[in-house]
């Protein structure tokens, strides 16, 4: 199979480190380049002593990011940075015809006003948003496969969207009265120094945060108004809880007179009876944040409460693989042609 | 100030480890006797090496448990025992004129039918469900004074019914459609000896369970219905999570056309501004379990979302302490006439 | 390459748990059976959601151990039991031709003498025990390779005899006065239901155990003498530590007058240069838990310390993979002549 | 009993917060002031939210630190500073006649070269050292009473000299030789925002640091040599552990020939059987941080083993309370003539 020259700009964080750890594992794609202002210099190995037993480790080296330099060494750059500075290398790498797949949130919504809204800045490359496709395969896998640029999607969005997607789309549950509760483990927040994320601040603690109005409020309901055909304004309450990695979402959801166990389980099966990364859970099992955890798999179960009347929908991932990294190497799987679980598990 | 002679049943559990300490340091309790069956014939310091230092505990053993023994040792009996074998001992203290504190569910239900389609078994003792109080002292305060038989309340039933109450009783919010979703610490498990609960099944982990018909909807939904004065009938989503002790509840509430920022605010100062052990949050701040662990205090604050009209509380408490011995032990000063607050932080 | 038809008896416990995981993922084993009393009947799928994904985990169910019918279904099988038990599936399948892996401890020791007194019951097959390899394939390879009984290390000794073991026999170190002092991940007790084990017990909570004589003293010091030609006794504190995963050592030594900072270096290097699974870290860097779990990587540090003249070795490894399963797949590799990093990392 | 006004400069770091806590709480001293650079102009309730209950959160606003104000408003100021920086308030503030409880390491070394040789710089008030008493209360209980600079000791130091002093003094072990294996809780890194104190950094790792020659090494090896009456090294050896709280040292000694099961447990009830805060463990109890953690208490344990004819000492102490904040206030209790533990547990 065809390899492709890969490489990464902002190799240094989180979903970064996870990034290099995929695609040094690849079996297709060929890491020629990380970048990292304040490690540069440095080879993979110093920076990450546990990637130090793979043999690139000693010779690849951190580079000062240079978009011009970066479209020349390979054919598809990741962007693990900041929003708003993830577009300072879009624009050029995708001009100098480089596949770019992103993944802050520069590009994951169509309307720059709404990005203004959430992200309190005027957006960066409007002009390049229309180019973008959101890179949630189970649902863009066409236009992943045709687009120079994939707006790779959040960790919590992701976690959202594909539970809730299959239903509003079969008309299941009511667009209007959608409840996020997520929880998520402490590197979402990134590899940052900041007092809230230290240790004794993060361990044996449980707090909400980005009460009522969180940025990725946005994705969220674009994609969901989307699937619905109709404007979709959801409840959305983030926590931190205090484990490395993991995301568990319960959805609270209004069924329509069409639900039912049967109409439920037959749409979840259609959708993603044949997905490699979504794992619809059976009998009484619920989603555990270490069944997902350094994979690229979202699993979820549901439960209609006869009592209520409501349906619940748990989903849980691994918000740095399925989240972010792991998302992001998927579509590059299909871009690339290559079968979509190349170097995944 | 007089004091009194206590005895705690079925002192070796979690809960039971912290009736321990908050009784060993009580200023005007005298703590004269603990059952367990597992460590009689053991001191104090034998079970619980971490009170080792306070004299009583190289004398104080642990006995065989029995009520005609205890209702001579003791003027007041904590049972922190599982529902079913709490009633057991309860009928014979009660008889013999002791005051009991139950930790249990046993005696928080008013309808017998209502715990046997919770409990799953007929209730031991109806006839004293009569005689017993809900032991919340924010709402009963005046029934704690005067009754034989406290139910002390649930740590999730705590965590919702603080929050929950007040507005419910002003109308603020609609009596239907709340969803209580909350995070509970391991230790909520009870110290048993089960796999689920080991540190490798529970660490780096985060799970729901118990959905949607967890035990613990019976007594918060007839708390909530003798509020809103009309049946009540939520959803309610527990999850757990790796800390050791600590509840946070997040909860989504539909307001009335009453509801304002400022009628919230005033209904809750009126319910808690002299309130000992609820603390409600200003400003930006978030309830967070670190900030109540090792209180008596449950942490309140709420938004409103202008988005979604909706109303969001979250609260934070120690699901032993306010969740279960403290609260129990805020009923003993109550019955006992000491102040509130004696031997609790 | 030719592949090999591999089973694993007692596969439902840790290290159980993390050989069902590297062997699905093996590119040369075939996992063709997996035991377990308590869960028999049941699907891999069922027991451990995690592997889910994995086709054969859906069809693979785990069966009643059977030493008979085993030795006609695999050609290699994995011996995940307890000491003691193990010896009785390891001699049938011996008998019958099965090249057996062994991960307890009943063949790790040359002396049935030595395995009575730390095990406190006399050695189930001794007449075995001539046969079997301790399985430390840096040490053992070329035995490995022609053993149809292999005695997979212990997770502390393997953490332990890779830091020593090259220095005594260079002469490096004095074989008198080693002082081993270790700290394990709580997987390490195994996955029983045990009070000390609970997540509240654990968490929080750092204790040493076991002092001052631990089983694995006796394979340590068996080994140590070995490579000292001379009896080793030496001191060791293993230490129960909030992690699932991982153990670091560290070891005081006496340096011989031959132990300089170049000589040390070389020794190590000769060593370990070529080793895929050790690492010798360089430069300021010290071993870290998080560096090597999931992988097959021990990691290795020293400083000689002028102002004492002692040698301090650190160790780190992940107890479930290089400490148990990852090492019993390393001998697998070896003995069927297939790379030995096949389907490790 | 007469109360004594206190204030604490530096309140807004882990053993800063303890302090406060404490002193909230105790019965006879009064916080009068509390200072910190960041959040001057906030009350304790702002910044400590888990303080909010107490009356005198709301009230007591924190203030830049000015020894001059200090001195007026306080009989006592405790310095929660970085070493260098808490010279500089202790010198005008004893010239003024306040009595000074040092947190850091300024003061506790008798030599201004030594120091200079561990912190890498001069030390800023060489001639205060000689007024300042090394504030162990188990040893030092007569000078603490009669100075006006207590040297608060070390973490790390208070969990090796505790158990160590005694033996040295009474002839029972060799003064050379000793190895101490330290395992720390991250609170011991205080509350600084750096990359290697992120949850997700410290979260499932177990590392060594420092080694060989960690600042500590300092103190303590000068407190051990005045106890033995000769000059004495030491090898320290400090890992970093995720907990929030807790010390475990293990002690590695040689003892000399009175050493005996009888003449051991002889010493230690005799240093220790009438101290408040040093708990000799029985039986076959090993120390636990958790059983510490919250408390004044430091753990003792100790095995001769015949096998190596060395004994093994383990020790257990929260590294915020008698590792600093609690030992501080134990001080104060001694210098004020209050009973010794004063607002302790």
């Amino acid at each position: 199979m065809k390899t492709k020259k890969v490489a990464i700009v902002g190799a240094s964080g989180y979903s970064g480190e996870v990034l290099v750890q995929l695609l040094l594992q690849h079996p297709h794609a060929e890491l020629v380049a990380v970048t990292s202002r304040q490690n540069a210099g440095q080879t993979l190995a110093q920076v990450f002593p546990k990637f130090a037993s793979h043999p690139k480790s000693r010779t690849l080296r951190f580079t000062e990011p240079n978009a011009e330099v970066l479209a020349k060494q390979a054919e598809v750059v990741f962007l693990a940075l900041p929003h708003g500075v993830a577009a300072e290398y879009a624009v050029p790498l995708v001009n100098a015809g480089c596949m770019v797949i992103d993944l802050s949130a520069d590009f994951r919504l169509k309307s720059p006003e709404l990005y203004k809204e959430f992200y309190t800045h005027e957006h960066p490359a409007p002009e390049l948003l229309k180019k973008a496709v959101y890179g949630l395969p189970e649902f863009y896998r066409d236009e992943i496969k045709k687009s120079l640029l994939i707006a790779s999607p959040g960790c919590y969005p992701t976690s959202i969207l594909l539970p809730a997607i299959p239903l509003l789309k079969a008309g299941l549950i009511q667009p209007q009265g959608i409840i996020a509760d997520s929880l998520s483990g402490v590197s979402g927040a990134g590899r940052k120094a900041e007092i809230d994320y230290l240790f004794c601040e993060c361990n044996e603690s449980v707090r909400p945060y980005g009460v009522p109005k969180h940025r990725h409020l946005s994705e969220i309901e674009e994609q969901l108004s989307l699937a619905a055909e109709t404007p979709v304004t959801i409840q959305f309450t983030p926590h931190l809880i205090p484990v490395n990695r993991g995301i568990l979402t319960t959805l609270y959801l209004n069924p329509t007179g069409k639900a039912s166990a049967d109409t439920i389980a037959d749409c979840y099966a259609k959708a993603y009876a044949n997905e490699p990364f979504v794992r619809l859970l059976e009998g009484k099992a619920f989603p555990d944040t270490k069944n997902v955890v350094g994979t690229n798999v979202c699993e979820i179960a549901w439960r209609l409460d006869p009592r209520t009347r409501r349906l619940i929908v748990m989903s849980a991932e691994d918000n740095l693989v399925k989240g972010a990294s792991g998302q992001a190497v998927q579509s590059l799987n299909i871009l690339s042609g290559w079968p979509e679980t190349s170097g995944l598990v």
